[in-house]
């Protein structure tokens, strides 16, 4: 299904790696699996700058870019060679909404974040070369990605830096993912997966975006009337010209993709359900960033998972935005991440 | 149209008393408004033993009665005249499913926490011949009662203890709420308030359910696993024993109707917006209650208004249960609710 905004002009540039014929956790094979890749800087003679950078939820390398990527900050192309992969599902990589029928749309097989990660590291160990990455980091599903890597190949990640995310995924963030999943699904338009565009779903596209406003941001944000700074008149210009605007464009499949995966995300699937058997298994590095105001990914389940790591601190990042301070609106809290990412990158490791 | 729900044998005993037609803020008139009265101990004869107790969203005078009402207890019957009173559309006073056509269901008139206040005023005067209230007490929408109480009657409301509330809403809590609206109205069989039964809006009703099983509650009460500890033995079986089944039974036109009256609950329509003026007004010496994990009316904004209350203490109540430890489900914070409105009640107002 053609779609304007999983394009080079709207998030290029990026490069397509075909990694071959995925099989995934749950049984399925996505075929010919596209991952789509940003790089920025060039890997050293050393092959040991090498930072990777999965994505978020509806997120794709541009907006890690835009938001985390810079020459003097943290993450400095002129220091690193930093490889932004764009998830499975988010419309860049192998999506529902891009892979031809029958594969495609409602028949997108169920896709786990360990089964991003095993393509990454197809794609890093394979196709790049690499054996070791100095970094690993990530915000939300990003983190999620993040932990996978730190417990899945603990020889390769010497550090990682999970930010407003956990390994295992909570009750209630999943019960939160849930009510996102059926604000879509309940749309009649949505047909199984089987809309003729996603203008057919635009409802639940809406419904499911007001709900992202409602726990994305934080009740301070709203006390404080953030919206205004950052450039809308009214509650209602905020939902309609930034929620609306910016969830309104993507395939319903993808998000379903991408949802379904996150509700999942548990490292401890490794270990036969044992988190601290898990979570011991990580040799990086780590800091662990939660956002202050996050209402899914609160300061103190990241915490609790902190608390098992081997070698980690724990860094949460002050700010009212919330979740959503993932995009950038909050300097202060940039700063902070970019500040904590410097110390890490600094860490003498093993 | 018939609902066993909302019944005597369910919620009794109650008393309805038909105050005469009541014409809305908003335009509309409910004639012949019925409450739904339920009183707890007597009146003495100085007439200054009464306690005023308003219901919130989808509760009844049922739930007051069991989790605040007792012998030994702050809302003690043996020496208060507890009048609790069912706010308009919670299915026991005039609502939009007990009032026939055409003025019911999809048709029922828009109705304010000042409606509901004036009805109730023209209750305890009229009916009741009271002229002093010893305490206002209600959590959540019986808390945006008490401060719309105590700013329209400040000479009749000697106490006022707003729980896990506000006096004006704020712009998340009614983004919160909208969305627990369109979790209905998107439900096809809803067919705009026009449905057979409430079982054709089941899957809407449901939706609904969960997403204040996600606001409802807190974070940590789901990291405790607190469910278990209510005698439910998964989160699976929590959501549907009881999330789905609390909500399952109630008519979806009632709950819009309550939930269109909760986004707008302002006490400063009555000083033009200004509600410095508004909460300026209060006599009654006012204790501000919010629950510590409340997710929509956290602390920090009944915090915010608690500063602008001439006499007004602010006793957080410590809880991981959130919004919903109002179900009394904590007796940890009952305990502290209980003791904070003894000492309120025994406080000696002018």
């Amino acid at each position: 299904m053609e779609n304007a905004y999983y394009s080079q002009a709207v998030h290029g540039p990026f490069e397509l790696h075909d990694i071959g014929n995925l099989e995934l956790e749950e049984g399925g094979t996505i075929r010919g699996c596209n991952l789509a890749v940003a790089t920025h800087g060039r890997l050293n003679a050393a092959k040991d700058n090498a930072i990777l950078v999965p994505t978020w939820y509806s997120g794709t390398n541009k907006i890690l870019e835009q938001v985390f990527i810079g020459p003097g900050r943290a993450l400095d192309p002129e220091k690193y060679c930093i490889i932004v992969v764009n998830q499975i599902g988010n419309g860049l990589s192998s999506s529902p909404h891009n892979t031809p029928a029958p594969a495609g749309a409602g028949h997108f097989p169920r896709v786990r974040i360990g089964d991003d990660v095993r393509a990454q590291h197809r794609l890093v160990t394979q196709v790049l070369g690499l054996e070791r990455l100095a970094l690993v980091v990530g915000g939300s599903m990003g983190a999620q990605q993040t932990y996978e890597w730190a417990v899945r190949y603990p020889e390769m990640v010497q550090r990682a830096a999970p930010i407003a995310g956990t390994a295992r995924n909570t009750e209630h963030d999943f019960l939160f993912t849930e009510t996102l999943c059926e604000a879509i699904t309940s749309d009649p338009g949505f047909a199984r997966g089987f809309y003729r565009s996603p203008e057919d779903v635009r409802e639940g596209l809406l419904r499911h975006a007001k709900m992202w406003a409602v726990m994305g941001w934080s009740t301070e944000f709203f006390q404080a009337k953030r919206y205004r700074t950052l450039g809308f008149s009214s509650l209602d210009d905020f939902i309609v010209n930034f929620m609306f605007a910016y969830f309104s464009t993507m395939d319903p499949n993808n998000l379903l993709c991408m949802a379904w995966k996150w509700q999942r995300g548990d490292v401890s699937r490794m270990t036969g359900g044992d988190l601290r058997a898990a979570l011991g298994r990580i040799r990086a590095k780590t800091f662990v960033m939660p956002m202050s105001s996050d209402m899914f990914f609160p300061p103190a389940d990241c915490q609790a998972e902190w608390r098992l790591i081997p070698d980690a601190e724990f860094r949460p990042v002050e700010t009212i935005d919330g979740h959503l301070a993932l995009f950038g609106a909050d300097p202060n809290a940039i700063a902070q991440i970019d500040r904590h990412l410097k110390e890490l990158l600094a860490a003498k490791v093993a």
